[in-house]
């Protein structure tokens, strides 16, 4: 399967971005295709290694593995870079139709969880207990790996609320806002990792509402509709991360209407913005939405942005009851 | 006290960055400094009322709490930018000799830890007691305020390794590295926060040993300098975050030496790399250390570094061996 930009389409039934059905064929007797077959051959007999081991390592840990095993006979510029293994991992997770992280490779993680919920995690040979209610100001630190030797019980919130910026989850947190409205609360720490854009797939599954609380700008955005439709880069395992249910909660242009303080707390969007929200303008998955029309022209517009920050401009529990207000009335963007 | 650059010093007796004795008076009756008089009290009463209320926030939280409560008869660009707020909130840390975190505002957090240690966090008037061997493949979030309502009990390990990278924190923390060691396990996952520097600072006031791994490049060391003398951003908190006992583990150049393999597995130093090394050449606090002079001096002639995943070249539990060897034989760089 070609991976190129070129071959990813939105899928307007399920709702989120895959890949097309171009595909690409490598033959032996071709000289520089040859040389890519014997590097991915390398890279999925390292990882059935990891795999048997039962041992993770990232993909700049299995680079140099494959750097090291090289004989002398080889050209030692095979895996010079690691750019040059990075895509054949990606090769790997398409033909196999696994993820990296069934491969024993271990993504970057970040984002942080508090709820409801508990976590059975099979680590070191022993089934650990992680109470996600009982994490203090800490909150459950999310692995790159939701998936395997690990499981997720007595799941009793409601919904489940993601926040961009971790201070507003410490804020909520600090208001044991999660206890108080049986929900889970979740950060991915800016930019959702594979990890947590998995589990938010899983919670999904699991049958529960996800909100999306993020900045009103370019970034929040993108946080959005990556978490929803799933991102370009991640397209070749598309309805694994992608969570098209996902509601965006705000901050909106257009709590600017509600909320009459929020027009003395909008700061100037950057160009960076503004040429964003033009971009998004043009994606059909989003310009199908006579509501994020608006949002996006208001921006460009008024040239203003909102931060989920300012909710905090009155007294710092404002918050709390600005997401309360919305989940009651149901005031959610597609 | 003056905070700027030419008013830090390092304590050569203790082993840190502190401010030096340079004041700045701010009197009544000039213009813009009764202005700026007026922000600070400002300042000061929003986080009163945080102590008060008992509820946290962010710089970010603060600031727009300040421009919401101006005034209309005040000029409404006293704080327009966050950038005049957090200056005032460094000045209140140095004349009342607290820490940002006492006055209820969190920094950015980020670190994680596990080991034979437990948490006591006070939390929503319950105390939470957390089990850091007990938090599988997550670790403990490490929060921003490590002081207040926080209590470390029950620690039994014998020393604290500090490594810069989640991932091979992940490696160590997956072969129960911490359990067999008897160690306590932290990563600061790039540089250090606020809040892991002060850790490390409690943990070597416990009394136990403290080293640090790292890249063998400009940003792993300047990581490790961080943690052990301080930042110059930070010298106005020097003692409360600065850890002098600190050793650096590696990698070093010399390993290049130790272990053969390595040779093959170096990268090329970047430009940044080795103008750093340059300038860490010059700073009193480095330069009297022999050891470090020939490291810096090892790169910029070879023009090579040498990354702390390249452990796992010849098997991916390598990095284990690495760091009992070198605490067996006590191979520190001061």
């Amino acid at each position: 399967m070609v991976r190129s930009r070129t071959n990813i389409q939105y899928n307007k039934k399920d709702g989120y971005l895959k890949l097309g059905n171009a595909k690409e064929e490598r033959t032996f007797l071709n000289i520089a295709q040859s040389k890519r077959f014997m590097q991915t051959i390398a890279v999925a007999s390292k990882c059935h290694k990891f795999v048997k081991e039962n041992l993770h390592t990232t993909i700049r840990g299995l680079y140099y593995q494959l750097k090291f095993s090289i004989g002398d006979d080889v050209d030692e510029n095979v895996f010079n870079e690691q750019s040059e293994s990075n895509p054949l991992i990606e090769d790997l997770e398409v033909a196999l139709e696994v993820k990296r992280e069934d491969l024993n490779l271990n993504a970057n993680r970040k984002g942080v969880l508090a709820g409801n919920m508990k976590i059975i995690d099979t680590f070191g040979n022993e089934k650990i207990e992680i109470d996600c209610s009982r994490q203090g100001r800490s909150g459950w630190a999310i692995p790159s790996d939701v998936d395997n030797d690990i499981k997720f019980v007595d799941i009793k919130a409601k919904y489940v609320l993601v926040v961009e910026k971790d201070a507003l989850w410490q804020r909520l947190n600090e208001d044991l806002f999660w206890k108080k409205e049986n929900m889970i609360l979740i950060t991915p720490q800016g930019q959702a990792a594979r990890g947590t854009r998995r589990l938010i797939r899983k919670l999904a599954d699991a049958g529960l509402p996800i909100y999306v609380f993020t900045d009103s700008d370019a970034w929040g955005w993108y946080i959005y509709w990556t978490i929803k439709t799933g991102s370009i880069n991640l397209a070749y395992i598309g309805t694994s991360v992608a969570t098209p249910e996902a509601r965006f909660i705000g901050v909106t242009m257009s709590d600017l209407d509600r909320y009459d303080f929020l027009n003395k707390l909008t700061i100037n969007a950057s160009d960076v913005d503004l040429k964003r929200a033009q971009e998004m303008l043009g994606y059909e998955w989003i310009k199908q939405h006579k509501e994020w029309r608006e949002e996006l022209e208001r921006m460009i517009k008024s040239r203003k942005k909102l931060e989920q920050d300012a909710l905090q401009g009155p007294r710092l529990t404002f918050v709390d009851d600005y997401i309360r207000e919305k989940i009651k009335k149901k005031e959610f963007l597609p």
